[in-house]
């Protein structure tokens, strides 16, 4: 019933992670309070406050990223009051306007390889000066980013700081967060991301879980009533457990890491041969997603045998591909992907 | 890990049926499209077009009942259209203000047994007569409803003929539908509903599924663009096979049927024990949800053995307490259930 | 180009009166700054400070009643949070769902004789106990009540103390403040309002000007940002000096008040004659909305000459009409309408 | 209680022309019918139809030009279609996000010249391109534009070809309708936007009228219910004739055009003594609102003496300032000013 084609198009083409099934089949004989009200789901919650190292966050689970996007965006700010983003950021055109249909608009800035910078927040606020303008009140940050790339240390303590002297709210997409901290280009922990934050989310979707998306609030003036959204969106799921059990086993021995970490070796290792036959990237590549830069002809070729996007046209003969590689990447597909590159550069 | 005390407080303790896990289980080997493009979301739309038979309607599969139904509303109204439903309607009260969150009005009405009847529709339309008021347009039917009772063909068939004349549409959500169409006291099927509403959705959530509830849309006129409206609203699972795989399941072979049968076989004999003993009911028993009137000593009783909830006072003794069974429900439960009430109808 | 028959449909078929005329002349030769920052804006705010006694107070000024109550509950409510009204409360029925457009449920609950009750409130408090229904969280009132009665200060004190004691806001809808405020029931003052509410709204429309309505926001926590509201939604006028200047008038000498006082004797003088005639009423006749209960072929006969509604019916052969007096009402027109009920009284 | 300094801050500094005031104060003796029902409104619905040339238009008057976009784009957009507007556009910027408070997303293009092109209308349908992304349905434009330029006929024809071929709408904001169609640079008629485009409205506030816009709707689609839309948002005024009485006025004996050939005519002469003292400008000179490129330090002297916007930076010493003219504008005041600016010109 599966694909024919190899794919490297997304992270998520694989139902779930062997040792997740597992642990459903396992938890599937007795019954549980509804709502994330679950045994599962209380210590899913105690074990992310322990890796975030802040007992007093508050956690909640959702099924999805724009879900937990437009949650909380929705939950945070008031009805005037806006959300900066970088303009290739997935709220600003892939959520199919979720944040502007909760009434919000959603400033866009340039940014740099998919980064915000404190200068582009700047210049929105420069010119949001009164009430016949929407007042920015939130910084959109994706960890890694939709290009792949991840903010440094140093990077996301600027935008931080600018955020809290600047009295605006700080909130970090993780959909991809597992890929962005087993970085070989990363230099941020968990309890960083708490400490540097308003809320974030960490994503399980696209690192091995089924679905589910832990949403971690350390903001206090952010917690209140946030379960009132969850219901009000359709996002409470009534058998809870299901995403609760998940994060369980995600978080047991460092599942959540170590899947991840594999999505960047196979990526690495798509990346480094890529390189090695001649051919350039679109963007740094430093997590999973990687775009090099390819002859339209060879795309072509290559499509034939593996699924994946052409992203963007570079010049009139060439065009960047996406490739993305998850927890569930067979390094032999990776070779085989490779192989087939190099066969199709040298022919003509 | 999971409750200690035996529970009837909802169809939704336990996590899936078993031949839904191994369903999964077998599933998760593969690479599928995702977004709801996969194989398995294709089969199972076509099985459930067949067992409708109706080949030119729509199928989504969507997370929840609170999101099926904001959904569908919102994508079938224009803003100042209004929604008719009964007060005790899950949409009118335990959806915590969805439909109203989307900029609906919910014109409630009386209602009989839970049903709604064409005479409250005629006096919603005789009071709603130009531009100060909202327009009701979609008429929202449960079935089963809110207080366990099911709609007969003539009941809902004189409510689709009324709507068809004046310009409403006619919504049904059936969280609890496999219960309803296995009623004693049921005459309707699916090729039925699918002829006398105009979008209605089949629950799985609360029949064996670990969640997943599948909109069908009939009337051509509300067909378009309804993704747009699943993803805007965060309601587009990455990986929807994971729907699609268990409606594939509850739909072969006659689960769905049978599970809630079972349900209903719980609930008769749950039934007939309490009355047997006496006691009255506060709405007819003709699904999985009764409602027997009990002293509230026995209720305080039983609660100390027993999860369920105490629905609403009756006199200053007595109250309605409310009593679900499940696909799950097992046969000694009830039979305990219903010693204990003896022994403690008789204690004193 | 007018009406040919007299009009008791409502206080607002007469332009404005005549002082208030004059003053728009006045102003017409000068240049004012926009958006509602010119003198005439900043005055009128400060002759409402002076009389309510309030020197803290925010005055916002708006076009119309529909707009007042949208903005307000818009931008005090946060999107789970809902309003308690009484049935027949203007944004209940009369208001096209412009509450629920802006996101938020209105909980109906009976009253009395128009008027909100503190175990109304309490029940609705009573039977919202969770995340799965809103949050109730402001209580609207009118004042007069939209079948013509006045709050006694007695009854506005209690229900201000519910809920301040139940963190309850509470906002008045004073599109007919002046006809309350005058009533011969009344004994509430400006500062009793100001002392006793969250916020509430001076209408102008029904009261002698053009258009315009002045929301008082005295609570510190719901002040802030309240002009990026009114512009968001449309409502801040450019020329804002047009509506200030109105409220100048109003306030100048008393004049607002002599307006409704005068409103309210002819609908007393109306009332008693239709009394004396034998007539019962369906609401108390307290300010100038007054509900006659009239012979179906006599209200047919009255609006050949006379425009009014004919609001409810009764019996198979009578009716309640509405008739409302204004600022503007010729008393001549009083005794003509008391005349010719009095001669069709009669005849048969 | 009018500004100290002379302003060409705006266009809305004066209340109403003296004729309209007159038409007001004659208007000011009979009954009306409330809301729009009035036969001023009713023949100044006419007197525009006849004046389009389109007897089957449906026209609606609203009170300002935010309040007329919402209202159109949020009753024409199902809630997952967005608009397309340039980045200067108003609704992109200076309307505090109503149209986003409506749930539609405003897609922004370059443009030029404050125009919109059809290239950058492609632009935006090739990179929207299924659910993912919201659907571009509606595109915006405003005749005059922020920046004051003109549409030619060549130009709006060539896009609404380029909509019709690509179900789009095309809507007008003429807010400054007045000064676009009586500009030297105009050829569009009255007619042709009728005919280009499916709605427009016609700006009052800003050409004379105290407030007032007519919302012009030409597409049958999309007139369905419009007065339900008008009543939601807060925008049904009770007292409608108050704008209908001010349409009749300025559609009557051309004083529309007379009023806004006065503001062009006053901004041509403040342009042409401007570019003699040798200035450039930031935007073509075309209707009443020109600006001017002045060293920062002219521009602070004229700012003691007269109030106008320092609208951006050009370079460390320069600024353009804008300057805007009206139907009040006194040819006077253009003189004194220009002899200022030749002053400050030359002192040092």
């Amino acid at each position: 019933m599966g694909n024919t084609k190899y794919s490297f198009k997304n992270d998520y083409s694989e139902l779930a992670h062997a040792d997740i099934i597992d642990e459903i089949v396992k938890a599937d004989s007795l019954q549980y309070e509804g709502y994330g009200d679950d045994v599962y789901c209380l210590r899913a919650a105690e074990m992310i406050k322990a890796q975030i190292q802040r007992e007093d966050a508050d956690i909640h689970f959702v099924t999805g990223g724009t879900q937990a996007n437009l949650l909380a965006i929705s939950s945070f700010l008031r009805p005037h009051e806006s959300v900066i983003a970088v303009a290739t950021g997935h709220i600003a055109v892939h959520e199919t306007g979720a944040i502007e249909s909760t009434g919000h608009k959603v400033n866009t800035i340039a940014g740099k390889n998919g980064k915000v910078t404190v200068s582009d927040i700047q210049q929105v606020l420069d010119t949001h000066t009164d009430e016949h303008m929407v007042k920015p009140r939130l910084v959109f940050v994706s960890n890694s980013t939709e290009v792949g790339t991840v903010y440094t240390k140093a990077e996301l303590t600027a935008i931080s700081n600018f955020c809290k002297s600047h009295d605006l709210l700080l909130y970090l997409d993780g959909a991809r967060l597992g890929v962005a901290l087993t970085s070989a280009h990363n230099d941020l922990t968990l309890p960083d991301l708490a400490a540097l934050t308003d809320a974030f989310y960490i994503g399980g979707t696209k690192n091995g879980a089924m679905l589910g998306e832990a949403i971690v609030i350390l903001n206090p003036a952010l917690k209140s009533d946030f379960r009132f959204f969850i219901k009000q969106k359709g996002a409470l799921l009534a058998k809870g457990s299901l995403i609760g059990i998940q994060f369980c086993r995600l978080f047991q021995g460092g599942l959540y890491f170590d899947l991840a970490s594999h999505a960047n070796q196979m990526a690495e290792k798509l990346a480094d041969g890529i390189a090695r036959l001649g051919y350039a990237f679109l963007a740094p590549c430093e997590t999973n997603q990687i775009f090099p830069i390819l002859p339209d002809r060879v795309i072509a070729e290559l499509q034939k045998k593996y699924d994946f996007y052409r992203w963007s046209r570079v010049d009139t003969q060439n065009s960047a591909a996406r490739l993305v590689t998850s927890w569930a990447t067979e390094e032999t597909a990776v070779d085989a992907f490779l192989g087939d590159l190099d066969e199709n550069s040298h022919s003509q």
